[in-house]
């Protein structure tokens, strides 16, 4: 039987003997991305416009109903104070794969967002709220959804709900789903949709903002640690980084890792009684309008700003809609030392203000742009500048973007870097909820819900072969 | 190192050479249950009472302050309509676990609870709300607090939070965790304590009735399958039953068996948005106060009492307080067959009203006391009855006691049952969102929160070697 699992690590070896080398799809993305005009600009908020502060909700909502508004969220105790997005309707992040030329390939799309970086973005086969096939958009189904809707009748590789940014979102979760469509099986290829590798999705992923997060948190989520090993195959012979390979495939599940790190995210669960409340943007005391703005000079991370859209493709598409505009890049920055030639991931148990439950592993730094300079308050933080000042140890620096329809032109700074053995001696510790975990027990981890957040998962999805 | 993980199997297949026999721990428990009065009686409701209705806010509480209320749950997509206990902190049901006399043992209570069918019955070491030992209580703080408290400078074998009954709490969880303490820390052994071995515990949960809820789910947690396998250790040679301890220690995990389970549970999710809201008791248009109890004549799983409660030891305590009342016994059942040496355990995805997250898992049947007549209605029901009237492959039988805490003398019927392949023929299948699932699948969905519901947990938890 085929073993799909060993298909997608033959896929991710492959750069150039798919059905496209990487620099034909590079091509293919770059032509699309400079053949669209995408025009985006802040606009004067007006009352009477689609989408607007409505006072008897004391929401920012639209007009015509819509699948998510934006509200108060406070804690006191945990100095929150803060706009948050309301969406609970969970959106499928799918994406299909299938034998092409004897290689695994994914089936992915270039997708215009309006907040991006770059007006196209790689997304997965599907990327589709929970509106966008039913009611509110009334719009035509999104495509290849049928092959979601009956996934049954393929072979699923991984299906789960995962978290979205929680410092933005009131426990935001979208369905993380990969399928297997046999070779029989006929796809139609649409516009702007093409097969590619594993290994050109990866390589992608080196160059800024290209792979959007929808296919990141996709491709997080493949559980390569599950892989049923059969002494006749060398399987580390895929990896041109063995350390990696061996990582990958071969690294322990040791349950008692796995408690220690819960006994932490339980006291916190235990321990702090005093949840986050919904509540209206004018009940938020440091918050206010300022023109078309809603903003704090208190809480600098991010504004509320309204925008004008215009997309000019075959048709001229037109539209306002609120954005979280950031107040600059974020830094998200995993660790690793490497532990009888097997990587070891330094992760910390994080709450966040709108979180799921309460609080998930985030990676070793997760900072907004008003905290980067924390960096330069301990010696652990200064271990990071250096290598990054230097650019040693540092295995994969990009910048990536956040989600094009809630962030405008929100990118974050991604790092993966090593630790010696004499710099790990400054690494935070267990009392303060950092632990080393393997790639088999995060990879694991992600076969359930809301353990690992999406920052984590997508440093995680970038972990390249190639040292680049 | 010892491998705590192998001293628990070890424990597992003690009976008599533990610090005690079995036959001097049943005695004990006889004494102390015999020497103990508890009067337990219907009371008359009375509005000035301790407990009552706040009709400020439509729900029944305790004039001075409680960790749990008695609200409305309603939902009409779901036919929700129902009382629900809110009580939102997490407590302790924490184990210490220590070697004695060369074997592991568990530190256990004989622990009085006002509504148990036998007024004593074995708890874990620690069974205490956050309440207990904090604020609300003001009573001295639970014996042997300190050790979970302080549970990092042990070996934490296991720690998690995990769902209770979802049909009468609204997202209720307590934290299941066993510690194992080293020999050379001495653990004063308060009255009404005993070590007794895992073997032992199995033993107990035979007879109905003395083992109780807490004792269960927190050895249905023991990471059995995570044992790391020394080639030069006969693992088999601790059980009787080889196909027990195959299953326990060495039977598969498959992440495409996970990921069809969780495709179902994940359409669930993302189907059915209209999640059950709290409401005023008043609100439920088909409960009404008969007298003392609050009632339906629609919904008759359980009613609302109120019992006076009267404790002799050596002072008399007394007290008034509600209780749910449930219609009858329900019946908890799991089905396993026998596929290549290897259980495989038949669980179902059941919504419940008051579920965290809406779903989990739970054993094949899970019927309340009205909804047992359904077994009559399908050959696959029909099944379990010829077995249960005839006596056949019926592996466990045994009435246990839900929480005495909040459930008046509520005990259900639990029993593991095996089906040859001709009767898994009449199983119901994955579209009905039923799966096939190992031990190992089980036992590592355990170390993560809420994917096994009590009613399944608590069955695993009576998996005993010697099949009797």
């Amino acid at each position: 039987m085929l073993d799909i699992l060993f298909e997608l690590v033959q896929s991710w070896s492959v750069k150039n003997e798919g059905i496209y080398t990487i620099d034909e799809i590079k091509e293919w993305y770059y032509y699309l991305n400079n053949s669209l005009r995408v025009n985006i600009s802040f606009t004067e908020y007006e009352a009477d416009s689609e989408w607007a502060y409505n006072s008897d909700t004391d929401r920012i909502e639209r007009r015509s109903g819509s699948f998510f508004s934006i509200a108060g969220l406070i804690n006191s105790q945990e100095q929150v104070e803060q706009p948050v997005i309301l969406q609970q309707e969970i959106g499928y992040l799918g994406m299909i794969t299938q034998m092409q030329n004897g290689v695994l390939h994914f089936l992915i799309q270039a997708k215009i967002e309006p907040g991006n970086v770059n007006k196209v973005q790689l997304s997965p086969t599907i990327q589709a709220t929970h509106s966008n096939f039913t009611k509110v958009h009334k719009g035509a189904a999104p495509k290849y959804l049928e092959y979601f809707l009956e996934a049954g009748k393929h072979k699923i590789i991984f299906d789960q709900i995962q978290s979205e940014q929680s410092s933005r979102f009131l426990g935001k979760r979208n369905r993380n789903i990969v399928i297997y469509v046999d070779e029989s099986v006929e796809i139609e290829l649409y516009d702007n949709y093409r097969w590619v590798t594993l290994g050109q999705i990866k390589e992608l992923m080196k160059i800024d903002n290209i792979v959007n997060m929808d296919t990141r948190t996709v491709i997080s989520c493949i559980p390569f640690s599950t892989l049923e090993k059969d002494e006749n195959i060398n399987y580390l012979s895929q990896f041109s980084d063995k350390i990696l390979g061996r990582s990958v495939l071969y690294s322990d599940f040791r349950p008692y890792e796995i408690a220690k790190m819960y006994h932490y995210i339980n006291n916190y669960k235990m321990f702090h009684l005093e949840h986050s409340k919904v509540c209206g943007l004018s009940e938020l005391p440091n918050w206010y309008w300022d023109g078309s703005m809603f903003v704090s000079d208190k809480y600098k991370n991010f504004r509320v700003i309204f925008c004008d859209v215009e997309i000019e493709k075959r048709e001229v598409l037109k539209w306002q809609q609120p954005l979280f505009q950031a107040s600059g890049n974020a830094l998200f920055a995993l660790a690793y030392r490497i532990s009888d030639g097997i990587m070891e991931f330094l992760v910390q148990c994080k709450p966040e203000s709108g979180c799921f439950d309460q609080i998930e592993l985030a990676p070793t730094w997760q900072l907004e742009a008003n905290e980067r300079k924390n960096l330069e308050k301990n010696n652990f933080g200064k271990i990071l500048l250096k290598k990054i000042e230097k650019g040693i140890d540092i295995r994969n620096h990009v910048l990536l973007s956040e989600e094009g329809g809630r962030f405008y032109h929100e990118q974050n700074e991604n790092i993966i870097f090593e630790l010696n053995s004499g710099e790990v001696k400054q690494a935070p510790g267990s009392s303060e909820g950092y632990f080393w975990l393997t790639y088999n027990e995060l990879n694991t981890s992600m076969l359930y819900n809301n353990v690992l957040n999406i920052q984590l998962r997508n440093l995680l999805s970038i972990l390249s072969d190639s040292n680049g």
